[in-house]
């Protein structure tokens, strides 16, 4: 959908003549009561749900838990989900062109931040007809502006479900966030963030701040399993996993290749495959814009860092949901929301899951997890 | 000290003509018997303490622990600090000639590790005529060195003080190393590591590296207690804090430059310096080659993965000490030490430090740290 009007964002710019890809799930019913908004991530879209006509491999990023009779079941509530702008997958960023210059905006682009998007959002339910969502949802970026929704605009929400999230970063996620950033922005194919001017791709730093990603959105204990000290002859290592202890077959018949450059360990090969992957459609002035918009999350801020006054404006009913292994928003952050929210005697739930598989585990299909979301929304009431 | 044999490597490759920089503190006694050798980790050398005649800023890196009255004293004990081959501090690096090329080694400096630098230790050893070490001492991978020595030379060490240390590297660990490794070598100045022939240095990929590694030296904690999410005009971050919650100046006093490109937080600017500054001073083979020696070092790795069957040679006594908060090195993984040479029956002392200065600890003045090295090193015995 296409807005001609300007948006005022926090930093004071505005973008205008923008587009927001979307897509729905679902009927809206009669009541218009029914609407549930899906907030993304870093890495996603408008695709929540379902898989495109002929494309077997199309399944939308949040299908295990959105569609007909599943936990957010599409045959009760029609589901939205909208592409942020400054995203690479449709809406309005980086790689389109500036209406006031005719030129590509690059790193012309402004910082948007995540109030930026609940308000762009909230345009696009204006323009649906949706006065009042039955619940906004998101896991881990996608859950801070779920959050954000509820102080913005406290009178259209009923019901927040914040997911592996956080009510801002700690000096440790802007750390890596900034190695990521430093990584694309001294990349030479970066060019300033002009690199489509030059034909480039800054891959290279791509590559990097993807790999760096993974490594912090798995759990320690997930990537020992998973990965361990396996080398990359899988076969040899599995037929020396047969041998008794001290066997001196054992001994050096999984030979290192005493090499600084080729993979060694197959956690190795695995960082490299999804860093490959990453740069190959990931738009790098996107990276940047995106965990920016994490760094600057903070609706304690303008409270001295007083979570509790912040959240005296939301006025809906809570979900909080926390992985133990999550150590990028481990649960101690989640915990914060909620206490800032019972601290203003607010109706919330919260659920800790003992998950193994760290920040992922938002996306994966935990049965506890599951459940909670499910009884969650079953909860809600919708008035046809 | 120059070795003109050659040094057998566990690659099968070898090095000759190969020079060892070491320094000594306090005095061989006649029965040369109070010998304590302390080998270093990734960022450090044989100047192990002191200071440089007219170099006031000169303080070797564990010079709070070792010195004369220290907790190592070097009034009782005569200390070795070598620094390893490979490292780019002295000792025969890849920034060196290669005897039998007559060019300098670059990409072609063997892959070294932790047994073949306890080797090298060892002949230097040797020629300074020193049978038996009273004690070996290291942190992190010199706390891999300390162990390795007790296995490969089990009848030349009576006691290991292993800090900060574990058996082998997880997963996560390989995972950060190969991340800093993939940033230096696909640095376009890296050259396939032959950047000295083309006047280079791949600069970027070594502030990446220095990065990531700073993160996972430091505990969140106190991550969050230096920078938190303090940005970086702090005079005004400072004024805010000393008005109360809510205050209406407080909205938006400190304001966000609202960048991608500039550093806004703290933390920011304090990895960017320790990246520039290491990347001023350091060697992106060596880089690469003390990362892998992490990678490959797993004395159970010859016996299928059983520990305890590993450390049977061990016969020395050992001091292990771990830090509550250091996720590099996590404490279960000096427990998995202790529980091996426990099994072997051996002589262990262990010692679990609770404090919030994560891998980073081993280095600092942690009172109860400093006082168990003390008493474990009064305890030893040296006969005159």
């Amino acid at each position: 959908m296409q807005f001609a009007a300007a948006l005022p964002l926090q930093s004071g710019a505005s973008l205008r003549d923008y587009h927001l890809s979307f897509e729905t799930y679902g009927t809206l019913n009669a009541a218009r009561s029914n609407a549930v908004l899906v907030c993304h991530a870093l890495n996603a879209s408008h695709h929540v749900a379902g898989v495109y006509a002929g494309q077997d491999k199309s399944e939308g990023w949040w299908d295990n838990m959105i569609g007909p009779g599943k936990p957010l079941d599409t045959n009760k509530f029609f589901v939205i989900g909208v592409n942020n702008l400054g995203s690479c997958f449709g809406s309005t960023g980086p790689m389109h062109t500036n209406p006031d210059t005719g030129r590509v905006y690059g790193a012309g682009f402004p910082v948007v931040t995540v109030e930026d998007w609940v308000d762009a959002q909230a345009r696009l339910l204006d323009a649906l007809g949706i006065q009042t969502l039955a619940a906004v949802m998101g896991g881990s970026l996608g859950g801070m502006q779920a959050l954000s929704w509820t102080l913005q605009y406290p009178g259209r929400v009923r019901h927040a479900l914040v997911i592996a999230s956080a009510p801002n970063l700690t000096a440790e996620n802007i750390a890596f966030n900034e190695v990521a950033r430093r990584a694309i922005t001294t990349d030479p194919e970066f060019h300033g963030g002009h690199f489509y001017d030059h034909g480039t791709v800054p891959k290279r730093g791509l590559r990097i701040a993807r790999m760096i990603g993974h490594i912090t959105y798995l759990s320690d204990d997930v990537m020992n399993e998973k990965f361990g000290r396996d080398q990359i002859a899988p076969a040899l290592v599995a037929s020396l996993a047969a041998l008794p202890p001290g066997d001196v077959r054992a001994t050096s018949a999984v030979p290192y290749k005493f090499s600084t450059l080729e993979a060694e360990f197959q956690i190795e090969s695995y960082l490299r495959y999804q860093g490959d992957k990453f740069a190959e459609y990931f738009d790098a002035n996107t990276y940047l814009l995106i965990t920016r918009a994490l760094d600057y999350f903070d609706p304690a801020r303008r409270y001295n860092g007083n979570l509790s006054l912040a959240l005296a404006r939301a006025s809906a009913k809570f979900l909080l949901v926390s992985f133990t292994t999550d150590w990028r928003f481990a649960p101690k952050r989640s915990r914060e929301i909620v206490k800032a929210l019972l601290d203003n005697k607010r109706d919330v739930s919260y659920a800790e899951i003992d998950a193994p598989h760290g920040h992922d585990a938002f996306l994966l299909d935990d049965p506890r997890y599951i459940s909670v979301v499910r009884s969650y929304f079953e909860s809600i009431e919708v008035q046809a």
